[in-house]
């Protein structure tokens, strides 16, 4: 591979450049990006080497192009963009929705498109958040190749796996995109949403806002975390097995405000178990 | 104050022991627990000086005794602790819940009782996660005395203050209980409940926890962080305004699940917004 195209230079797209610059010097790197003033800042800090607007992007040139945008933009320009490229070339994402990404890249038989997901991201935005070693250590996960021809697929799939290697990923997991998609849901989506309403709810409660905000200890500030990256919900909005995950969550909680009410005892039994199980899963320690 | 005793030397006992022990060398700490190893390991460590179960505990002998039991244990020990201690001396507590801890407090004349909350903790627990700088910086609600000869009031309070600068909190806040516990209902325990539900919905994706686990990137440590400490339920069961603040929630939820479904649009629109209010907040940064 001697030239890539990476659309969407944030915090993703921007990181995936600094880190390929890295690891591979000779790569040329095409930025295209709707936000010019993002381009030249990654010009200037050497993370691409030529940048162009989606419009007027010379993708036939690229031996690979990443899509990085925001998950909408992303879903909408998966045909257009595989159009443009040359036979052999080989199209992948970013997405954290993989079902209806790659039914999509699935509907055209250019190029062989292969769907992946790194799992990793802070709550800033921006190619002013971006770092080289935002992938180090991740886990990605990789989808089947879907659409072009039969024949180049495993060579694609190879093609994928070498650039997050690349970036720093540690652990490639193959999976199919709907247990992708149900997995993300309760592992990223609802956490996610459920720190979004959390935030909700303390802004709605205007009186107490300033007093709730000097008494929120590391806790609120860490659960919602999440919550302030707004992009999240993109890939959440595209996933369909949210909606119903959603609703569970909901019924929980009113299940359990009124298992408050009728038995604190048993409730503080049921947390105490949840917070058991939490130390069971041994997620992975902050790095 | 020559003598102060700590009730439940686990992580905010152990660490205030510990923060005292620094910042107050002359102070004479007396642990009283009804965990044995705990009470050794805090002797051993130099964060107490003797130690005691709290049936047998020299009560009378203190100058102060601060109550940090687990929010039930706690509430359930306020009369019993406060008729042994000798007249002029202050009774205080941490509870992450003032109402009925407060309501208690004045229930009886024997001593002043000035209730207290640090904000500041972790996900784990025990002594074994107590740290003399756990305190540093933090803030500190403390309610208006209550119970007690009216005359002595203002030197408990004095005396509560005092005890929590030496301890390494930067901001005490005067805060009325109703006050207090309505905020903190949006501050920390909606964060602490949606958290416990969104890991007791993983955990019941039996088939997926597997592949969700693997999955789950920073972000879902991150916001379920909280619910890995079963200690918070205790006071949020004590707090009146928990229940329907869960329901209120609840709602939000299903809303949100519904306007995912029929306007996807919009209900970005709405999360984005979301994201610019949390930064508005200025939450305090990692420390």
């Amino acid at each position: 591979m001697q030239r890539i195209g990476i659309v969407g230079i944030g915090l993703i797209g921007g990181s995936l450049a600094l880190a390929l610059r890295r690891s591979r010097p000779a790569l040329r790197i095409l930025g295209v990006d709707v936000d010019a003033r993002a381009l030249e800042q990654a010009l200037q800090d050497r993370a691409i080497d030529e940048h162009a607007t989606p419009d007027s992007a010379p993708f036939g040139e690229c031996d690979a192009v990443v899509l990085a945008q925001p998950a909408h933009a992303l879903l909408e320009s998966i045909l257009p963009v595989a159009a443009s490229l040359r036979p052999g070339a080989v199209l992948t994402d970013v997405c954290g929705s993989k079902e209806a990404v790659c039914a999509r890249g699935g509907q055209q038989q250019r190029v062989v498109f292969v769907g992946a997901h790194p799992m990793a991201g802070t709550e800033f935005r921006g190619f002013g958040a971006a770092s080289a070693t935002l992938f180090g250590g991740a886990t990605v996960a990789i989808c089947p190749p879907a659409g072009g021809p039969e024949g180049e697929r495993s060579r694609a799939l190879a093609l994928v796996r070498d650039l997050w290697r690349a970036a720093g990923a540690r652990n490639l997991l193959d999976v199919q995109p709907a247990e992708h998609d149900r997995a993300v849901t309760f592992a990223s989506h609802l956490p996610y949403l459920a720190a979004a309403m959390v935030v909700e709810s303390l802004s709605k409660a205007s009186d107490l806002a300033p007093l709730a905000r000097e008494l929120a200890a590391g806790g609120f500030r860490d659960t919602t975390r999440l919550a302030g990256d707004g992009t999240v919900g993109g890939a959440a909005s595209l996933n369909r097995h949210v909606p119903e995950a959603l609703r569970e969550l909901s019924d929980r909680m009113r299940a359990l405000a009124d298992e408050l009410t009728r038995d604190p005892g048993d409730t503080l039994d049921r947390l105490g178990r949840l917070a058991d199980t939490r130390r069971a899963m041994k997620l992975p320690p902050r790095t």
